[in-house]
């Protein structure tokens, strides 16, 4: 679902055939002022989002509201900042707040936990990214988010990498036919990764000539021994780490020798943060 | 959206073109069996939904997987308690779990969250209600987990319900006015309800007529003595409080004589529970 | 279906592929002006629908013409007057004239029906209200249509408004039973409206908290009965009368101390007024 | 359009997020009868139409209620007649009632008005035909309710057939050179018909080949001149008479030798029949 | 499916969430000139379409580049020749220079092999037409190509145009049957095309009043009898020819006084020419 | 697209309202039998996508017709060998003879054309891959076809691989500083190739680090020579060369130490093969 489509779809889930009150109540044709503002410190993702919605809505009603940004995505603010101007309809503008505020909320909030995660790591330890817990209809969004936090994205989906896990691996038999057998399929542009959960599972998939290697839910001293396994059987490959991962975690691992730790929770632990908006006149 | 719509776009989100790892090494004909297990106490919600995802994928595959549930959408379970079978194509069954796991683990969450809520307002305090602070198109889905955790819903959207505030009464002039140009307006069996935050506004919407009064981020004290206004002047009014609520809060003003707790928190602010996917067979 | 969508389905369907006449004996480039004309004396609606269906096919013919009207939606005009007049590309006027057409004669029809049973009920009598009984996929434009005449709209829909029927009633066994059923299940904001046909029924949905009845297929003589009992035993219940209900029988009854009058004949029983096209130039 | 996205868009149309009075008060569970009755005499038309209703309803719902017809499309019924009998689920059949009966009394209602302007032309007159004037988005169902009434479908859209009206005339130059020029343009498995309004224009889409004449507007004197001249000069064109018919202008002229007269108020001037759905357990 | 959906449906296909390379790459304000260049002689086909690709890639983006075309659709171009010229955001060039390409060379691909057939069936011979073997979902597409290269369209689809073939005449069991059937089904602008194979259902055919012959794989001696007995039995009917034309056929019967030559492979034969974007700054 | 989606409006382009010629000739009851037959020798492809047109079309149009096909997708049949039986509705079969007949010798034509290229570079030559020159919207059906001609597919589109190209390169200054760019942005299980035109390029792009180089257009010679450079320097690189592929010249360069050939012309100049449904009962 491209942005556009995604915003009809949510405007029509609010709207539907109208919104009683306003349109009982306010001229399209009365002019007002609103402005956005951060009750919290937050940092804020969803601008270039935000901003198409209005436009959207206004082309609909016949009436423009425009939205102004006044700080960029991925910018860190203090609660009370403001975060964008409107101006124009005020009919449009009422109608839109909700949806806005929905978009800004959420993605704020994914931003805000994303970064808190990635601080931790440090400016030279692993990449920060997210998974595919992601909410349905919602993945391209919340995976910007990650990027507005400072993470970085995994695969997309299904499509765009190969992560090979267990279950795959017991369909085929074992971990070199199973890579063998991607590598006969995938296209070549594609690395391959096995998860692996220990040591044995580590050298079977490094024997089997994986590029990357996800090592899942080891506690922090296995999770050391395999990085020093790894780099020295083979020390181009990419490791990466995940399986019950917050920022107290993260510094503790940091300084290991991964390449990327992956976090669900930047996510689907991600709460909204809270944003008003305030009519102005 | 209709729920079809909704899955169709979700396994399109995470699926498009195909599961490159698990095309390449589980046959469609090749027969499995899975358990969703709790990983925590949680309220289940979601059931149906999980059960349809598989449906239409299997339909999709041409290879089918059955999704058998264990316990009710709202049943409470203990950490280790299985959710659902699965079993039936093995290759479906993988290229699904995201989704259903993703929707389950969402939706359980809200679920989770209101049940908390609702056991603080206890069996003959108000009802706990959510708001309009919901994900885009996912509004439908999650008042369903709030109905699953026991709360009520609130107005759908912006099309089946009145809510007049402060921005709706400055466009018209007054109170008096705003309910009296929405009673022309709306259709006559939407109740009107008017956001007020002080004593003053709410004698106003009393005099207007309203039939629903938004005590709106009120401290406990100033809700105690509006509650009492407005059962002095018109006994029959419907009372609703609403700004920062939760478990705590609402367990100290569940004995004022209110009829509904908004909390848009059982939705915002509800973090995924944890569930997992194990194969066994 | 908003109404850019409404639009484009609706020029698919006349235009298909490309209309092979006037694609073979119009150039784009030449420009052309029309005018609107009535046919008979009509309430005009759809003016604002028609201008975005020409300005939609302008663009997807990428040739424009633009329609301007001259009175607007809700007024009264009289044969030979004209409605709007249009210039620009002679090509897209034609292959657009007749879906216009078709929009402004039907729902001028409506407009036009419509008015007449405003008028019938007086400026201090009841509200005309339509019904569910709407062209399925128009229902926005009909029951706008229908305001364009004067009147009000009742609910949109099965999801915006409570009806309980006899048999809501035999499913759960009595009117009070249903009566709280539905309260507890709907949100706070929208009434419950309960169907009666005699005064014992009218009786018991009183007693059990009706805020609204609908007073169906009555003879006027019961009709003037059940108003009677119902504002004797509740004075602020809302009162809705309908069956068999035209001009003349509105005439007849305006004077009971009904609310509501609602007639899908406004709709369902308004055929197309005559409308046509002239090119001037 | 095709029928199942129509009615898809229907029944959200009517249902959106869900019927409020009949999920409360209603068991999915709860088996139910119907019939559905005339309360008129009538020609039926909708019965497949209405069947498919149910069917994507119940799957919708996840309750099944079958619609079993007792009486095929075209049949003429009296008043008092029984249409069709339901059984199933009685939620799902309350929740598709208005969407189905809608479609039946609108469908019923162009069919018998149909009847007797088909009635009217005779068993050996011109073929009754419909004209473009129908209601956008429903084209496909009243042309097939035209043909249950017993007439015949003029071209469906501006796509499959050729008509050269004035203004096309008039951009081209001259009757000669529009039908030269669409003759270069279309298929060659298109007729090419020409609207003529006097004998002089008649003349000269003759001498320019035409396979149609359309006599449109015309008195019933000229209108019997112009099928004698039409004749005389080539006998085997195919002669279309429009303008201002109904039942008794049609047996009026019914013996001139004309081959098809098209009526819009078929479609435009039908109002709905009167039928009625009662629960029978 | 119309045009715009078309486009939004093909960058969907090629771009997905999003073209990893060009975004990490090529900042969206940096703006860049280029130049499509035919590798061949062709004939253009597409202009429009490439235009379109572009000016909706750039709202989609947000970063506006502007296709320019130099010569029109239908030019016959050398080797070396300049198509089309594009300036603007460099970024949006590139994510969409492969879409418009790929249409350009198909669409060219098309033009280029009809304007081989129609010229050899020269200026005064039959008029050169495609068939329904189009690719599924580009067919409006493929016959806009055709008229590129100087053919003409038969009928769009079975929906607009009818053709008698052997399995329907075997249905009603004889030629005369199958066209009085059609005649009282279809509508009367609609010719009547019937499939023969020998001089025997020729002759069946004309006394059965069809208006179109198809003479299908018939030899060079075969068919000029059969042109030869259907001119002498009916002068006015139109005569269709079909079956491994090529242009060397086609100029070998073009004398024959045919009236149209149906070649499927103008489009189902041509490959793609060959056409290449240069960045030109 | 998903496939449901493509073959709805593949079915609704070709039939639209309907049939005009089979729905007036042949009762939907009558049963009937076919076969598919090829005319030529070739590799077949499209049997489940046909087997599903009849499916979806049998629902649509309530009779059903069975699709059984005879030899698998990729297996060369010869000149009159049997494809797949039809049984069943036959009004369904010649309604949707065409599309199918479409899909099939289009995807049979591509698979046929693969093969040769395949059969050339020998079962211990490189891989023979397509590109992303494919007919907009069949995209996922053409790469599917190239699978059944043997090959194996390149990246998907825009999102599921990295390639740098020239002017990617230009625009960041340095073919190092594109691949660290392209690092940066993209999920780490995606290798990064870069387009390399002579030696030079050839030694930055190994020097940055790239994991797969396109050797782009060089003469057999040049060739020869990179390969040799590019193993002696990093051997484990894959190598990918493109640029005027053919059968013939695949099977010189077959011998040297590439990876990968990439063939565009797989796909578009594939011609369709020729089939026929004869119907046998």
């Amino acid at each position: 679902m491209n942005t556009l489509a995604f915003i009809d779809a949510a405007l029509d889930e609010d709207i539907g055939p109208g919104d009683v009150t306003t349109l009982a109540t306010v001229p399209l044709s009365r002019e007002g002022r609103g402005v956005i503002v951060a009750k919290q410190a937050l940092v804020v993702c969803g601008q270039e989002l935000a901003r198409r919605v209005f436009a959207r809505l206004s082309e609909r009603m016949g009436a423009e509201v425009r939205y102004l940004p006044l700080v960029p995505d991925g910018a860190a603010v203090r609660m009370g900042d403001e975060i964008a101007h409107l101006e124009g309809s005020l009919a449009t503008l009422l109608v839109g707040e909700r949806l806005a505020l929905n978009l800004l909320m959420k993605l704020s909030g994914i931003a805000t936990t994303t970064r808190r995660h990635v601080d931790a790591a440090g400016p030279t330890g692993p990449r920060v990214v997210d998974t595919r817990k992601t909410t349905p209809l919602l993945r391209d969004l919340e995976k910007d988010a990650v990027r507005c936090g400072g993470g970085v994205n995994h695969r997309r989906a299904l499509y765009d990498g190969v992560m090979i896990k267990d279950n795959h691996i017991a369909a085929v038999g074992s971990i070199a036919d199973a890579v063998a057998a991607v590598r006969r399929a995938a296209h070549h542009l594609l690395k391959v990764e096995v998860e692996v959960t220990d040591l044995d599972e580590l050298q079977q998939a490094l024997d089997a000539g994986a590029d990357v290697l996800l090592l899942d839910n080891m506690g922090d001293d296995q999770l050391a021994e395999a990085v020093a396994l790894a780099r020295a059987l083979r020390p181009e490959v990419t490791l990466e780490a995940s399986g019950n991962m917050n920022p107290e975690r993260i510094r503790a691992i940091r300084d290991l020798d991964l390449d990327v730790i992956s976090v669900g929770g930047v996510i689907h632990q991600a709460t909204w943060v809270d944003l008003s908006m305030r009519i102005t006149g």
